[in-house]
This record gives C-alpha cells, sequence and structure tokens, in this order.
C-alpha cells in the first residue's frame, strides 16, 4: 500500500500560515512527522488560502525536497500550477489529479510523460459526481482510452472512485468498494487505485472511527493506495492490521512495531 | 446482523465458579451485561470445567430464561447435550454447532427439526479442518444436501465456515472472507453465515484490533451472524459503523447511540 500523507495542504492553518510566511520551518516539521508516522508520499496542496499558488507549489516541492527523496503528489485543479510543481520536482512525482475532461487530459497525460509522472484519474466529469457504479467505470474508460491513446503507461496511473461522504451519500458507499474491485479488473496491466480517505468522514462523527472501517473494507477490495492523515496512529494500525489479513504482511506478535520500523 | 454474545462459557473462569456451586446471579448478570452491550442472543456453554454437562446444561438455559427471552445457541460437540438445552428451552434456540459428519447430521437435523431450533452446520469433518476455499465449499455442500433431504429449512441453517488463528492459518484468511461470500450463493433461498470470531485472534495480539478488523471485512463478505464478546466497545462501535458503511442503518450523528438505543 502506497500511503500518501494529506497534512501539508494550505486549508490546515499551520501550513496556511507557512505559505504566507513562506515558513519553511512548519512545511519541513510536518513532513517529516508524516513520514515517521508511515507516510510513503506527500501530498502537496496550496489550498484556498495560498494567493500566488503558482509561486507557493514550487516552493512547496523544493523545501519538502530538502527533508525527503519520498514521492511528491502534486495537488491542484490547475495544470499550470501542477507545471510549476513538476518543473523544480527532482524527487517522483504523481500528479493529483486529472479529471475525466478532454481538455484537461489532453494537457495532464503529456506533462505526466514529460516529467515521467504518475497520474491520479479521478472518476468525474465536466457533468459532475457520478452517481453509481456503472457512470464511475465509464468514466475510467474514457480515461484509460485516452491514457492508452496517448501512450502513457497504465501501470502508473491511479485510478480514484471519487470517495463521497457518508451523509451526503450513504447508498453510493458500497458501491464505491466494487468499483475500486472492478478498476483492477478494467485492463490489463491493471491501473492502480488511490482514493482521498478523509472524504468519507466529511462533516461526520465519529471521523476516524469511520475512515477507518472504510479503508478497512477499501483494503480488502484491493485498494493500492490511498492519501490519509498517517499521524492518526489508531488508523494507521487498522491499515497494518488490514494487510496482515490479507497475508500481505507476516504474523508475528509486534507486526505494529515491526511494520512500522520497515 | 445477529450479535451472539460468547460470555456464558465455562472456559471462562466465572462461568467455571457459577457452573461448579450453580450460582445463578453470576450467570444473569453476564447475561444482562452482554444485552446491554448489544447482543441480540446468547451463546450457551458449559466447557471443559463442567462435570456434569447433561445438568449443566439445562440448569444454564433454565437461569438465562429466567432473565430474558432473547434466542440462546446451545453449544456443545456432544449431541445429548445439546438435546437435555432444548428439552427445557422456551426461547428460540439454535443448536451450536454440527460438523459436515453422516453421523452428527443425522441426530442434529432432527434434532432441530424437532425443537423448532436454528442449525449451525461448521464446515468440518472428522477428516480435520479444511484448508482451502473449495474444502469449505464442498463441505458446506454436504451439509446443505443433508439439510434440504431432511426437510429443514434452509434459512434456518446458519454455515460457519471455520475461522482459522491468523497466527496459524495466516494463508487460508483470505479464502475463508471469500467463503463467507460464496456461503451466500451456494443455494437459493440462501443459507444463513456465522463465525465465532474470536478465533481469528487466539493466541495473538493485539486481539481486540485484529478482531475488529477481520469483522469488518467478515461484514463487507456479506456476514449474518457473529458470535463475539458484546463487551469489547470498540469492536461493537466498529461492528455498528461498518453496517453503516454498508447502508444497513441510517446515518445520523449520534448513529452510534441510536443503534445502541435500538
Amino acid at each position: 500500500m502506497l500511503i500518501v500523507g494529506e497534512l501539508i495542504n494550505g486549508m490546515y492553518s499551520n501550513i496556511a500560515l507557512a505559505l504566507k510566511n513562506h515558513d519553511k520551518k512548519i512545511v519541513q516539521t510536518c513532513v517529516l512527522e508524516q513520514i515517521t508516522s508511515g507516510a510513503d508520499a506527500l501530498d502537496l496542496c496550496c489550498g484556498p488560502a495560498s494567493q500566488n499558488p503558482l509561486i507557493d507549489m514550487p516552493w512547496l516541492v523544493e523545501v519538502v525536497q530538502e527533508v525527503t527523496d519520498k514521492p511528491l503528489c502534486l495537488d491542484s485543479s490547475n495544470p499550470k500550477v501542477i507545471q510549476a510543481g513538476l518543473k523544480v520536482a527532482r524527487n517522483k512525482t504523481i500528479i493529483n489529479s486529472t479529471t475525466a475532461d478532454v481538455e484537461k487530459l489532453d494537457i495532464l497525460i503529456p506533462l505526466a510523460k514529460k516529467y515521467r509522472s504518475g497520474l491520479i484519474g479521478i472518476t468525474i466529469s465536466a457533468k459532475g459526481i457520478p452517481q453509481n457504479k456503472d457512470q464511475r467505470l465509464e468514466l475510467a474508460a474514457m480515461i484509460l482510452n485516452q491514457v492508452s491513446e496517448k501512450g502513457f503507461p497504465i501501470a502508473e496511473l491511479y485510478l480514484d472512485p471519487i470517495v463521497m461522504p457518508i451523509n451526503v451519500a450513504q447508498n453510493q458507499i458500497r458501491d464505491i468498494l466494487e468499483t475500486i474491485l472492478e478498476f483492477k479488473m478494467i485492463s490489463k496491466p491493471s491501473p492502480k487505485t488511490i482514493i482521498g480517505l478523509s472524504n468519507i468522514s466529511q462533516g461526520a462523527r465519529p471521523r476516524s472511527l469511520i475512515n477507518r472501517t472504510f479503508l478497512t473494507m477499501a483494503v480488502a477490495s484491493g485498494l493500492d493506495s490511498v492519501i490519509l492523515d498517517p499521524k492518526d496512529k489508531e488508523l494507521m494500525d487498522t491499515l497494518i492490521t488490514a494487510e496482515l489479513i490479507l497475508n500481505k504482511n507476516i504474523y508475528c506478535d509486534s507486526y505494529l512495531e515491526a511494520y512500522r520500523k520497515k
């Protein structure tokens, strides 16, 4: 499982402040805390607080690279902001994200190819949020089609079924779990799968319990990667245990500690 | 989800003592605690401590019936002990359990019919513990066959895939989850499915974390009923949340409390 830490995001007040003052200490501390907690990669998002994301994104990339060589997810809905980050990235990158819209795919697939970046394809389009599994699979097929046509490697594509908040779309959650399973069967080789976990509990409570229960089911559905808060220890313990149950780590009495050291 | 409380069992020292002295207060307190915590039914097992289970089992049934009318799982490998319990039961009963052996089925199916009891059929036989999904399904088919032949209603049959401890048979656990899913498709109408949850973490640790993570996956696989410790609050919270995610309870901010009151 590729664990992407979600905490470098301008929607959090500490990161908003760091972006405002270009205070790299705050960012680097948050990066190292996430890595210590188990993050394999870091999501970088300037968020709505950023006055100038074209400057802030490359600044984030630079200051994060000073303390880690782990992969970076460049998170913006604006391809120019993503490109500004890609230009200064030495670490492996993943573009977060393209929608299933031709205009987006026409820009972001060539960009991902040029910079040898991974690409998250989120099954949503200008027409709105899909309402069921078939609509998600249709959008996924459209993304895969474009990716194949443009010669981008499918193994570097991360399909995101777009997780909806349980208090908004409770009847869609089971469908989303099945979609993860079906994304893996949609082509050979399979694309990777990813979710933004925290969405499930947006506006709901108890957030951590809902997050970790949903994550357990998503892992059982074959999820490859997840964007989450790695500092949520109970969540990380659950994730490690879910992978243990599916025989991805070997059991020993101290498996939680053993996995963390690894 | 039918939640069967597992705590009335002679392998626990308080119940062993209660059986020894026929101290009904201990048993009744434990029953009421389990019901308050969310148990829908009670497993009754004399266990190895009992000198005379033919007397102890009906005694357990009688004293439990004094405080609740919830269903009782009569848990013994000896059909005579089960029959002794059935004879005095006024509450709904479930026989726990028959194996996939003709000698057992020949006795327990007619007994279940006579007393209008449910019947747990565990996919194990005198030949030993099954090693994979196919062997489990084969034993399930054998049980179903006997049940149909003897005119016992399939909807009253609870198939148990026999959960193995993760520290003994880690590579079988995924198979067991898939078996639960396939048990539901093995006939129309479907049999019910049940597991003895605590087996998964027998001799392992941390027990509660392993139990609740496995249970979440089993619920997603379509599990109908589970024998567990309802006094494990984190486990029960996880179970309620797993059913919430699968849209079996309606979300509200106080869904945990709301479900418990129900």
